[in-house]
């Protein structure tokens, strides 16, 4: 017999009543402002990740089925019909999970949303303010239905970009399509039968597969509601539904509680470094103690983190053996940063981890737990051979919400990651302009020509 | 952090090898043969749902997508690429619940798994004992992998044939490919990523994009795993991997205890009525009094069924409106039987619960529990107004495992559903002798001609 919950609210239906009436002049400044930061960071990640080798086998097998469609796959020379496009694109932007996280939820909510409608808009022209609507709007909804079930759903092993980001692609997808809200209730219906991504396959390419599926199945799901296909009156609340599902105690309200007046968009952050939240302030202090150029890397003899407890339970990891593991371990944060000057994509591979200065390095971290010290903070007491002792504090990391990168860093990312990356992709900085000026263009499709090669 | 299990068994391992090594000559004959029944079935479903409203909105939808492949979409004139073809004709077999059942785990298993095999033998030659052995073992992974989470996993929400059919549909396919243990493993982490269907969406459209998408997975896995993509080691048993996830106390062992001896393919039981199999004996009662011709339909004043108790907690729904809830009332099943002489698809659509004869009739119908009776029979007491009162008793109802459908009763179900619902398939009768000589196939591919209209 089915579970009864009459009680529970009707948050689909609603959550589907706010994104049809939404408008561009509901959106405040600051939350157009992060969707586009979180937009540009996206294409970033998504020059990253696109000749990564999950992404070459992907492509490669797809080839033989995807249609004749010209939607672009970042940074890469293939072209797909949109919905393979949508699954490429989704998974090149999450491939290193370096792109934009919601801490609460650890959502990378733009790599599902983002290229469901990036392929739509290749599709169908697109102005710049109904894209931006769109994708804030998608992100908004991927975030608030994650909220709902955390952290238990994580915790238990869904890998929360992928189960909640296929809501937000079809739900973006649906706005952009002009869908009622009866009908993106059907698509959300759609979007709740694909809804899939298991924490199980994260270091591995098949985390790919489910993080792609969930941009190609939101764009789906919209596609089909679109033409009339129905759901059920309640696929995110109803008793058999996403959240009681995956959710052991699920808080219904947080999908609709304060819509349009308190966004959780404003609280996805971009990183800095491609690695674990609680390791930014650690490598900010390193960059600090090496820009203030007292010591220097050789003469130190001990360095000890004095952290939040979290930050131990997180990454006390001295003896990790991949880029993968290195993502969690603060050994190899700190060693990393000190030999090569720098924490990029570069510093978190096999490679790297095994370089054996770095292996030598890493013996000579150490953590104590300070209950005192902010989460997003550190103390750094850093030792000499000589025996002289400097200290570092760090009060909020750049890159959480007490210190968001500024524009001009994720611009300097997005340049590092493209550059890197993609050198083929010639035009990938015209991007930058391209949307800072989004709300200007009247046709978004015509910027994925600037994520091709040539 | 993850939680530990290091004690648990390494079921995907175990199951790897198992297929990887399995032959022909490891199936019996009765599993060869329950096979073939299933397979021929599978058609007849398929025949039926193919132009269902959510098979056309598919069709629809993905036809602007799709590649220039030219896979079979059964009963339809459109083709398709191999992994849309999947899709389609997963949907298309599972859209009226009529397909196989393994009766403790509600799986449909064939429709997953077989137009998953179909696709990939109409890309490249597979030869008949090639493909009933990948069916086989498909259909067995699936059910198996279905036991270790039942009864939780269907009763918390997860619509179990899409959830455990993906990875059924993996490893079917990757057998046909050839891909060894460790591939095979890859395959299931493709699969757990994908792995998805929610209980909330049956009696609508959305249902089929679940079922549909367990098909394209699956296939879609065992390709990206044979061009090189991987997965978690336990992708199914692991600290957060599909069975702990989504099962809240999974048995492992069920995967794999007496593998290859002891075969869950011999419990798929044929429906011979497009209900729920509690409904099963009560259909047969009706049948066994219209037969019998001692009693006119408009003769009788009241019916009670006697029955275990779970036949009233099932299926005591006297007020039901569509057709999708009359498939688990027995005041409708007992009514339309009667009043129409059959209980066919044309017996469980809107208009047949809305006829007023059946209104009119199913008010005369009575339920009271007797646990002295088996689960699979009832009693019925048939009074008339005249004051002459019959009684039936049916034990072990067709279709259940205690009077499995007959080869001729399966290929009787097969004609009715392909001419009623697919009458311009005229090859269509060629299927049975086809699929009966399957074993002597060179290629399984040419049979899908026998599926399409002309």
């Amino acid at each position: 017999m089915p579970a009864s919950n009459s009680n529970v609210p009707a948050v689909s239906e609603t959550l589907c009543r706010f994104i049809e009436k939404a408008t561009w002049d509901d959106l405040g400044e600051d939350v157009r402002h992060n969707t586009l930061r979180s937009l540009l960071n996206y294409f970033g990640t998504a020059f990253a990740g696109a000749h990564d080798i999950a992404l070459d086998h992907s492509v490669a097998v797809l080839d033989e089925f995807k249609g004749s469609g010209n939607a672009t796959l970042i940074g890469r020379a293939e072209t797909a019909d949109p919905l393979t496009a949508a699954f490429i694109n989704g998974a090149a932007g999450n491939v290193h999970d370096f792109d934009d996280t919601h801490i609460r939820t650890v959502i990378h909510p733009t790599a599902p949303v983002a290229p469901a409608l990036l392929a739509l808009a290749e599709r169908q022209k697109v102005s710049g303010p109904d894209f931006i609507l769109a994708l804030a709007l998608g992100i908004e909804a991927a975030l608030r239905i994650g909220n709902a079930v955390s952290p238990g759903h994580y915790a238990r092993g869904w890998h929360i970009t992928a189960t909640c980001g296929v809501f937000g692609a079809a739900l973006a997808a649906g706005k952009v399509l002009g869908l009622d809200a009866a009908r993106l209730n059907c698509a959300l219906g759609a979007a709740s039968a694909q809804s899939s991504g298991l924490v199980e396959t994260l270091g591995f390419m098949a985390k790919s597969i489910g993080v792609g599926g969930a941009a190609r199945g939101g764009l789906l799901a919209a596609l089909l509601a679109e033409r009339g296909l129905d759901g059920p009156a309640r696929p995110l609340e109803g008793p058999r539904g996403f959240l009681r599902v995956t959710g052991d105690d699920p808080r219904y309200e947080e999908v609709v509680h304060g819509l349009g007046k308190r966004w959780e968009v404003l609280k996805n952050i971009h990183k800095p470094y491609p690695c674990g939240v609680v390791l930014f302030s650690v490598i900010d202090g390193c960059m600090e103690l090496l820009e203030a150029g007292d010591i220097a890397v050789d003469e130190i003899a001990r360095i000890t983190l004095y952290g939040h407890p979290l930050l131990r339970q997180r990454a006390d990891r001295p003896d990790v053996t991949t880029g993968r593991e290195a993502q969690v371990s603060a050994q190899h944060a700190v060693a990393a940063a000190l030999i090569f000057g720098a924490a990029g994509l570069q510093q978190f591979t096999d490679s790297a981890v095994n370089d054996p200065r770095v292996l030598a390095f890493r013996e000579k971290v150490f953590m104590k737990n300070d209950d005192e010290i902010d989460v997003a903070g550190v103390h750094m007491v850093i030792e000499t051979g000589a025996g002289a002792v400097h200290e570092i504090s760090v009060d909020g990391a750049r890159g959480t919400d007490a210190r968001p990168l500024s524009d001009d860093e994720i611009e300097s990312k997005f340049r590092t990651l493209s550059m890197d990356c993609a050198p083929d992709c010639t035009r990938a900085a015209e991007l930058i302009g391209a949307i800072r000026s989004l709300e200007q263009s009247d046709d978004v499709g015509a910027i994925m020509q600037m994520a091709r090669p040539g």
